[in-house]
């Protein structure tokens, strides 16, 4: 029996709901378009009282089967103006899902100017008054929070960027240490939480009675086969445990799709400086409090996640990934981890995407406010953004309102989002998915890095993107990570077993594939109604016409075949 | 035979076409929207090459008949992302007819980084390098031009918002006397000017034939009559011609229509300090270079405009109005025509459109920038525009981004442009042309202050906006200036015998009004193309949730009822 709270702020009241048995299986990314289609007005202010902001565990929640356990968020997006659903590690969906709560709902706008946390355990849920945490640092708010409600509890909360609803901010949640650096980072939900005035989720499960299992015994053994499936999986040992997502950089690389210098090219000479060798080189060099692989969420086997260590072996942040390598190093020229890692902590801190502000920065870049390679100039834009000067609000802004704003036309975003570190010409699929995606630039949303097609050619790349934004879709709304998919070699019905023996319903691939192809639908139809149609489907002007010079090529994708990419049969 | 000239920018080639008998009665905003739609792209980047800027004249242009000479310009919108078409008055479409132009076409960009003239006589289209313009005002650029070219060109340039591509950046036309303050202000087409780099396009019309006229005794008659209606209407003497536009903000201000401090109000405390009789006692009392009434076009016999001068008698600016004032005063809570008009000229010199910048202004003060009623923070935020800093790139944008940036979530402004001076709630009608025009948040696509509707009450609205969207558009696709239909009592079919008499063909009202409806829907089949739907047909949030205190109603035209708006049988 699961349970749906809802936040009134409006009237500070909470209620709890009693799931109906229809949603067994929907949670995650398929609960956020469901309760987006019903409940939420598309053509909404973002940031207004009529949005909601949706923390929505995934079905599997709160076990301790490998990478099963993140937490999807969503709302109306303020970046893209489009629905959102971002996922993140860290313990927020394994500690609602220990407490038996599919979903918290926070509805409408407090009518005072004061800041909540929403505190939550098995005994009571209620907004406390966040005294002394108004613009303090993720970091900082983490460790007090931690003080005021113990050590054990989990975390989701927002920095000064969210509160200031500045639109590149994301979410960030706990990981098993206490370290607010599991983010849903993608499409200014940060801000809608700080709209909505909470600054941090408190869950506490200390007296959580855990999820219900329908039948434990058949759970347990599924669970022990995918564990020893991941465990012997050598090639993802030999890559994302041992490199963690680094180990993309030499990939996209070589392939002339690594964004470089605003997307100018997809070849970068410092690309050795970056990459996950080197990664891996100077966190067991240093030592000290480095890790070259540890697990973003509770069980898990993969642990591509890292801690980055300075010289004097002190953490710099935890983890580096890919995507900030690409946006925050590459992207902007810069090759050098540390300062990387640098820019990342403070975004991290200041509650930002470091995708989005990769890209702002890459275009502030070319607007010549700071030289590509300026790594103490990228830095400094992230201070400004702390003193919160107007070229700081700027570059809290994400990339699309810095290009616009300072007349850069070369702005590498689609639906206002920055891309994800792939050249859409370099990696078509990916284009594919950037622009017809519903949520606007976003890797994770149909991801074709890996699908048996001629990258640089243009065929194949719509079923491609067509099959990797089903196959995501699948992993958000059950609430697995991605990479579970690879780890267990592409046998998903492993994960419909999994469901299976939880709800005493058997679940077949076809099932989630099915869920998967209903929540696109939803999500396309509330983007429809909220103001888009397919000439918004389209990747910023350059990639069609300027050639990556790492490839020779141009995004050359059928439009009329792109229209299709979402009529399942 | 009139022709269209393109301006081929890639290939600095010079192209000159006859036009096609169909295109006789085809002019202004009806060919803007016909060349878009066959020409253009309409998911390009509007500042990049695929756009393209088209000043085209009316049909009865380069004639000395009252109203008749608006020149149309055209283009993607950046600021709105739509087909827009931005009219003026001043003297370029009347010298563009006497050179037998239709229509001036850019194409494409150059390839180097120069700033360029266009030359138009009858002897010669040539490109001219604009050496030591760079980066000049308005006011100063059009003197040095002048000195250039002499006395009696007809000059269309930008200022440096344009050339950098700020995108509140209008057209600015030069008058009767020369001076630029006649302005195609709306849609950021000045920052399309400045992407094509073209600082200015002066039109020698001195060996001109003038316009060929079919019927030149028809003709004659047909302008005397209107010559005749319009000197002895009356009401026009005693409102337009007296005090201008100015006339209009006790009108609206009486009806709680008059925006005030970002439209939190329609009605404003200081009105009286702002009106068309201040305005009128001022210019009269301190004489020197001032007038109540002067024409902005070739043969005006309304003459609303004005050149308001000083303590000193020296002209502050010319002219001043009833946007201006409700945008960059009571918008502002600014309650000093001396501020409005500084504030006024600031705009003009610096190439900004004063409704676009005072939505900006009003935003920045709700934000906290400086405070309401603030005029020399007002004038200090302009002068951040001119030294280009950060806050000032931000003003310099428009009020959308400004909002977005600044995090301020009352934004006056449909599809990413403000709204003109009344408010929404209080003339629904508008609210009805704000949300479905086809050219965002603009007045004259769309005027219904006359209309003969309750307009507190939602019935009658649709209506209402439909038909003065169509006879609005009859307007800007004649050339005429739209107080051209009150000036001759609603007889439009002067205007058609006016046409009948020019093109040997008869022309009647309804002929008129099937081209103002072909010509909407083909500016909407244009913005459907370029990804916009019903779901953008809204006003922000705000306006139907947050009672106008001056009048205690809401926006509350039904939406399904707003969806017929362009429904024609």
């Amino acid at each position: 029996m699961y349970r749906i709270i809802r936040i009134d702020l409006n009237e500070k009241r909470v209620q709890s709901e009693v799931c109906k048995p229809e949603l067994d299986v929907i949670g995650g990314r398929a609960l956020i378009s469901k309760i987006m289609l019903e409940e939420i007005e598309p053509t909404c202010d973002p940031l207004g009282p009529r949005n909601k902001l949706i923390f929505a565990a995934g079905v599997l929640a709160g076990t301790t089967v490998s990478c099963v356990n993140r937490i999807s968020i969503g709302g109306k997006s303020p970046l893209t103006g489009t629905i959102k659903e971002s996922n993140a590690g860290g313990t927020t969906a394994y500690k609602m899902g220990r407490l038996g709560i599919r979903a918290l709902v926070f509805e409408g706008i407090p009518r005072d100017d004061k800041l909540y946390i929403l505190y939550v355990s098995e005994e009571k849920t209620e907004l406390i008054e966040a005294d002394g945490l108004e613009g303090m640092g993720v970091y900082d708010s983490a460790k007090e929070l931690r003080r005021r409600f113990g050590d054990k509890v989990g975390i989701a909360l927002i920095g000064p960027a969210g509160e200031k609803m500045r639109l590149a901010s994301g979410i960030a949640n706990t990981d098993n240490e206490g370290i607010p650096s599991r983010y849903s980072a993608r499409g200014g939900l940060g801000a809608v939480m700080g709209s909505k005035k909470i600054k941090a989720v408190v869950i506490d499960d200390r007296n959580a009675k855990g999820p219900f299992i329908a039948n434990e015994e058949q759970f347990r053994k599924v669970r022990d086969t995918i564990s020893d499936i991941i465990i012997n999986n050598e090639q993802i040992a030999n890559s994302y445990t041992k490199f963690g997502t680094a180990n993309l950089v030499n990939l996209t690389n070589s392939m002339g799709a690594l964004p470089t210098r605003n997307f100018s090219t997809g070849s970068f000479e410092g690309a050795e400086e970056i990459n996950g060798q080197k990664l891996y080189d100077l966190i067991t060099e240093r030592k000290g409090e480095g890790k070259p692989s540890h697990a973003c969420m509770p069980g898990c086997l993969i642990r591509c996640s890292n801690v980055f260590p300075g010289e004097d072996g002190k953490t710099i942040v935890s983890p580096i990934e890919y995507e900030t390598i690409g946006l925050l190093g590459s992207n902007c020229g810069i090759a050098c981890l540390d300062t990387i890692g640098r820019l990342n902590y403070l975004c991290n801190d200041i509650g930002l995407d470091t995708i989005e502000i990769g890209g702002a920065i890459g275009v502030a870049m070319e607007a010549g406010v700071i030289s590509f390679g300026d790594g103490e100039g990228a830095v400094n834009l992230l201070e400004e953004v702390k003193k919160d000067t107007y070229l700081g609000k700027l570059i809290a802004s994400g990339a699309t309102l810095t290009g616009k704003v300072l007349g850069v036309n070369r702005i590498p975003a689609t639906k206002g989002q920055t891309l994800a570190a792939y050249d859409p010409r370099a990696i078509k699929g990916l284009g594919v998915t950037y622009a017809t995606s519903t949520m606007g630039g976003d890797h994770t949303a149909g991801q074709t890095l890996r699908a048996p097609v001629d990258h640089r050619k243009p065929e194949g790349q719509v079923e491609a993107s067509k099959n990797a934004q089903i196959s995501n879709a699948i992993h958000d709304c059950i609430g697995t990570c991605f990479f579970v998919g690879g780890a267990i070699k592409g046998d998903l019905q492993l994960l419909g077993d999994l469901i299976g023996s939880m709800t005493g319903k058997p679940c077949r691939v076809e099932d989630m594939k099915e869920l998967a192809k209903a929540t696109l639908l939803r999500e396309k139809q509330f983007n429809t109604r909220a103001g888009f149609n397919e000439g918004d489907d389209m990747l910023p002007e350059f990639f069609y016409y300027e050639e990556n010079p790492a490839t020779g090529t141009v995004f050359d994708v059928d439009r009329e075949e792109m229209k299709l990419v979402h009529k399942f049969e």
